[in-house]
């Protein structure tokens, strides 16, 4: 069978031939037993939607058209350009000027892995406060590669005061602390001020997730001496997931490059990532892994958004929607899950579940009628939350506008329990 | 500064309003001390290239098409079902009924940790054939997570006789055999049959790397008894990088899901990854990570090519092509590296590096002259050999002339040392 759907629409890159001699006389010598499956030969169906939860948030037309440009090598020095400018591009936008800035090929969990690996030997006290299901997630990956792992808990909403972790950090003098500057299970978005000090004083890195509040939340990594920082795409920056800015100023350097052990992850191997990013110094940049080189494409155009859009701007553009859809849910006559405003994440706003309502039947409803999506809570905060999230792209008055009725029509039409 | 650029070049995407009312007068209280950078206010520029090389291949405007449309959340129904048109994808391109099939959220080096840290645990033996690059990188993979590891050591290009691989594997009795099938570095093609047997007999796990040979030579996983297959997206499939199709039979997910010690990556631990992929037989599934939405809409189309084509032409067309290839190589005055015509691997062909020539000067001219990327060896095999790889996509007649023509061309114009 003459590849038919390739020769039909495969007229744009035109130069790279097709025309195929097959003999359909021959058969090869091993047999094909399984058949091709009836629903590969369906087309790929995607629905439209608002994507109006906690992330991946809908992508640009302009970055979607990056991420379907042909591709080139990924050793190609028009790549390793494009990784410059990512790596430029990061720096901006998490305020730093460490040279050991790139991209995770991977999503948020991949930064998180790669953080606590390369930072933390088997045996190593590490620190990790959980408010949310993100600590949760740090806690078992430094346990797996073997770090001694204390954790510092709240319930989800939650928050650390200064004084809470430095006493947790004099008592089991971790060499790493992690905490969630965005924890979007609960809506929170933690005070950083002050705990970068802290950790600097009791000589341990200082960890910080940013992957729901970077580009929407004020945060410098400089200037709050945080050690490590990383991020997701598919959040305030709307690129397609599958990449995860991540940084490490010298402090982390030094203790990552001064091991007694290997990582366990060759993979995460920060040796391989900093020597495949340009950032060891040394002349040539040696075959690692194959980065994913559309998904490159889509981080820079989605840095590049930022840039041109400027951080503070879109600081003030997140928080300026976030209280209008604030105003608007209470106006609903609903309750905003973390009371104190200004611990509220701007990208990601949490909706206490209505009393007397069934959580599932009202996003189900929102997605069937509105083709909308909420979410409800992950980890410690399920069945505790509806969350709402208007970030980069998505953030304007108007989709808070559509958000809102929405939820209106949800809370009309789903039926209250007689309780 | 407004969002010019996305409102100029946003339209398409009308529904989701991005007015914004920027206040220019406030000032967030955190201050911005590092500005846009200046590259960041460029477009990105990206060159059009023949990538006959050993991947990534040239992506099919079909399969651009599809990483470019707009993404749906990576827990969504019509995710799901795309999930498992993927999985029933990958289930045809193995020739497997396995139920525990699935794509890694990575390249190949992903699928290549997954499957060490699922099926090993510390101290258990495992033995690595190495022929080139893949079985150090295995062997290195195996070893920092505590595996015992034992090698079998060819030089580039040379293969194992099944009684070699028996008394190793009567001698170290491993719980896991490496094997690979498509060696790219050296263009070897690895006879499999009767391994997976012996493997049987001596109560090991057979592994096999097929990142390079996926779809361009014959191998059917159940039929010979391969215990866990992976391939990586960007090779024969024309898919962008950064999805691995991955599967494991029932003797595999026996050993994995019954060990004493978790795998040290929480990221890539199969039990949340079946999960994931809903082979667990539980009703829901629960969020593990953020899977790359467009690049699972970039293996499911390159997978339905490959259904539509049909795998015995693939086959087929790849050793035409292949066959092609070498005899024009041969017409050239050229000497392939390969001697043996059977053990060459169809996708990508490697030409002994012609006496008195760089290679590194042939490689640049045509990179410089025909916008075409050959590439020189990997590993062990760097500067015994040109590799040239016309694959899925890329894989015709006329593209195998292109390549010959650059390679004359080259050949012409490049210096040659009077030895």
């Amino acid at each position: 069978m003459l590849p038919k759907a390739l020769l039909s629409r495969g007229a744009a890159l035109a130069a790279l031939d097709l025309s195929l001699p097959v003999r359909t006389a021959q058969r090869a010598a091993s047999s094909v037993t399984i058949p091709p499956p009836a629903c590969m030969l369906q087309p790929l169906e995607v629905p439209t939607r608002y994507l109006f939860g906690p992330g991946p948030s809908n992508v640009s037309p302009r970055v979607l058209a990056a991420g379907g440009r042909p591709i080139i090598g990924h050793l190609h020095p028009e790549m390793y350009q494009i990784m410059n400018d990512i790596k430029k591009g990061i720096q901006y936008a998490f305020q730093t000027s460490n040279n050991m800035t790139l991209s995770m090929s991977g999503s948020g969990h991949t930064a998180m892995e790669c953080a606590v690996f390369n930072t933390v030997e088997p045996g190593e006290s590490v620190l990790v406060s959980i408010n949310g299901v993100w600590g949760e997630r740090v806690a078992e990956i430094a346990e797996r590669m073997g770090g001694k792992v204390h954790t510092l808990v709240k319930s989800p909403g939650g928050h650390f005061t200064n004084e809470e972790i430095e006493k947790a950090l004099a008592k089991h003098k971790p060499v790493l602390f992690f905490l969630t500057h965005g924890e979007s299970s609960a809506g929170l978005v933690h005070p950083i001020d002050g705990i970068g000090d802290l950790c600097r004083k009791h000589n341990c890195l200082f960890l910080v997730d940013s992957v729901a509040s970077l580009g929407a939340a004020p945060l410098l990594m400089d200037q709050q001496n945080i050690d490590i920082l990383y991020t997701g795409s598919q959040k305030a920056l709307n690129a397609p997931p599958g990449t995860a800015p991540i940084s490490f100023n010298d402090r982390a350097c030094h203790k990552m490059f001064n091991r007694k052990t290997k990582p366990v992850s060759y993979l995460l191997d920060m040796t391989h990532l900093s020597n495949y990013w340009g950032n060891d110094g040394k002349p040539a940049r040696d075959y690692h892994h194959t980065g994913p080189v559309s998904g490159f494409f889509t981080l820079r155009e989605s840095l590049a958004i930022l840039a041109e859009k400027g951080l503070e701007n879109s600081w003030r553009q997140h928080k300026e929607v976030a209280e209008y859809l604030w105003k608007g849910i209470e106006d609903l006559g609903l309750k905003l899950f973390i009371k104190d405003k200004d611990l509220r994440l701007p990208s990601v706003t949490t909706i206490a579940i209505p009393e007397g309502y069934n959580w599932r039947e009202l996003l189900t409803y929102m997605m069937k009628h509105h083709q909308m999506e909420m979410t409800g809570g992950l980890g410690p905060s399920i069945g505790m939350v509806i969350r709402v999230g208007l970030m980069g792209y998505n953030c304007s008055k108007p989709n808070a506008d559509k958000a809102l009725a929405a939820l209106a029509d949800a809370l009309k039409h789903c039926p209250k329990s007689k309780a």
